[in-house]
């Protein structure tokens, strides 16, 4: 279970992985697909139901496994005690304090966070794998743009609101990308200074609208404003050696290294002060700090410690 | 898992009973719980975690029984091939042709239908086993009231409007209670007819509401639209002595005998026709049937019957 460029390494690296997801995924690793398409594009199912029943048929298989990789939260770990084989599950973030009386229930599992800020107490963690993303895909840009970036979901959490104000501060142009989340918030505080000058608003964007945007890109703006899981947006734009520019709270300040790929902030006016300064971070810098920490390869290796330390644990407690 | 009459019964008869409810259940079997009461009544959870918690619990503790009876519609299905122990599930009616895909896959399951009617195909159903009602609830009324009643939800389903077209042609006065369903419906509908003489509406009510509604009926009527699963109010009437004039769909002439505890039609046309002949049907024979198949001893028997044969089922696989 995971993205495809995850599954594609781990096959390479010897391992024999079977991913269970719809039958639509892309993958080289083997496919298991009890449901076409994910629910969100297809009204013809039922959520619930493709939800109990693509989940059961992972552990019903379990025997076959040494391993199962969990990222299905809260509910596969309803089914953990039932089968024997050992179950990692990654928290990719806890969507409501209603859901922590299950991974209080099945707290003694095992279990990877996606930072080290983003954790819950009472559960045994085994690591912080953060995720990996294929840097081929974002290019170093050697020359810095002029412009300031915001790229993400237009969601107040996000703070564009507060990007906005730095680029009025600043008298910098500010681009904002991504999609609409929060509607209201968009049209009452976003809009209004939108202007096709200084304050653009270019809709959501692919890797390729990325890389322009990287390319014309002084700094990121990641001015959020609770604590973040995990900024996968954070390490795109320093491996494209765009400093970033994020709000010291979450797990921002384990992605950026503060003065060396960008800077981390309290609040509207530090990161004004910070601009004036933003010349002084080296590009490539940023790049070595993703290749370093937050590559495929650096998670898929994150991983199989992760996993020889399940497979100790498991032949310490049947001997 | 089940109501508390049937429970006390069942530990009555010499079965050792664990039920897996919220803990606010009243029953004489042992409870096991993990929530405080049903999520409809709390909203301090996810129904959709509490949910996967309950019934993970139950069978988490499978091996301690003999046998899991379950209630829990498509969801409990989902964890029946992780245990050795068998599992039983009765079927209370299909919500949505979406939830189909998990009936087909544990289709080889054991199955009890609440109806002959209300079957699906390819399903492993062992019986029928019909709900039992506690038959003092409602005693004999011996003479018959003058009026026609309805009782259920006020839904397009139950035909309520049919009924008032049948009162109004009848010339009889005709008395609705149940809780509304549907708004709009008892809005345009139903609201309309109202008069306080003829057609009323008294809201839901209890089972003393219901006896005396049964007192003052000289017969109840069920114009169902879409086949009925289980019509536990047809029921009800008939111990109380009251004939039912039901709609020929669905479960009503598996529990209606037509002509002897009242009469199956096809319209409306047709129900105000046998309202000329209800005075001929006998109050008692209306009991006697309900005492005969309806009552919570013969669904117990019933049950006892089930769980015989996949015992003797289940020790034949093994041997």
């Amino acid at each position: 279970m995971g993205d495809g460029g995850e599954q594609r390494h781990r096959r390479a690296r010897g391992w024999d992985v079977t991913l269970f997801a719809s039958r639509d995924s892309v993958t080289r690793a083997r496919l298991h697909a009890v449901v076409d398409k994910g629910y969100e594009e297809d009204a013809t199912v039922d959520p619930k139901v493709v939800e109990y029943l693509h989940i059961s048929e992972a552990f019903e298989h379990a025997a076959e496994f040494d391993l199962i990789h969990s990222h299905y939260d809260f509910m596969a770990l309803t089914y953990t005690r039932l089968i024997r084989t050992p179950v990692l599950t990654t928290i990719h973030g806890f969507s409501s304090p209603k859901i922590m009386p299950i991974y209080h229930k099945y707290g003694d599992g095992y279990f990877v966070s996606v930072s080290d800020s983003d954790r819950a107490t009472g559960l045994n963690y085994l690591a912080t794998v953060y995720n990996g993303i294929d840097l081929s895909l974002y290019p170093l840009q050697d020359s810095g743009g002029q412009d300031l970036i915001f790229l993400g979901r237009i969601h107040p959490d996000k703070g564009v609101h507060l990007a906005i104000e730095v680029a009025r501060l600043s008298g910098m142009r500010l681009i904002i990308a991504g999609i609409v989340q929060d509607e209201t918030y968009f049209r009452e505080q976003i809009q209004p200074h939108l202007d096709d000058e200084k304050i653009l608003y270019i809709g959501p964007v692919d890797v390729k609208g990325k890389n322009e945007l990287f390319a014309r890109a002084r700094a990121l703006l990641h001015l959020n404003t609770i604590p973040e899981r995990f900024g996968l947006v954070l390490v795109e734009a320093n491996a494209a050696g765009v400093p970033v520019i994020a709000m010291d709270l979450g797990s921002c300040r384990e992605v950026i290294k503060d003065g060396e790929t960008g800077f981390l902030v309290a609040n509207v006016a530090e990161a004004v002060r910070v601009l004036e300064r933003i010349l002084e971070i080296d590009r490539r810098a940023c790049r070595g700090r993703v290749q370093q920490h937050f590559s495929i390869d650096t998670m898929v290796k994150g991983y199989e410690r992760v996993y020889s330390t399940i497979f100790d644990l498991e032949a310490r407690s049947r001997s």
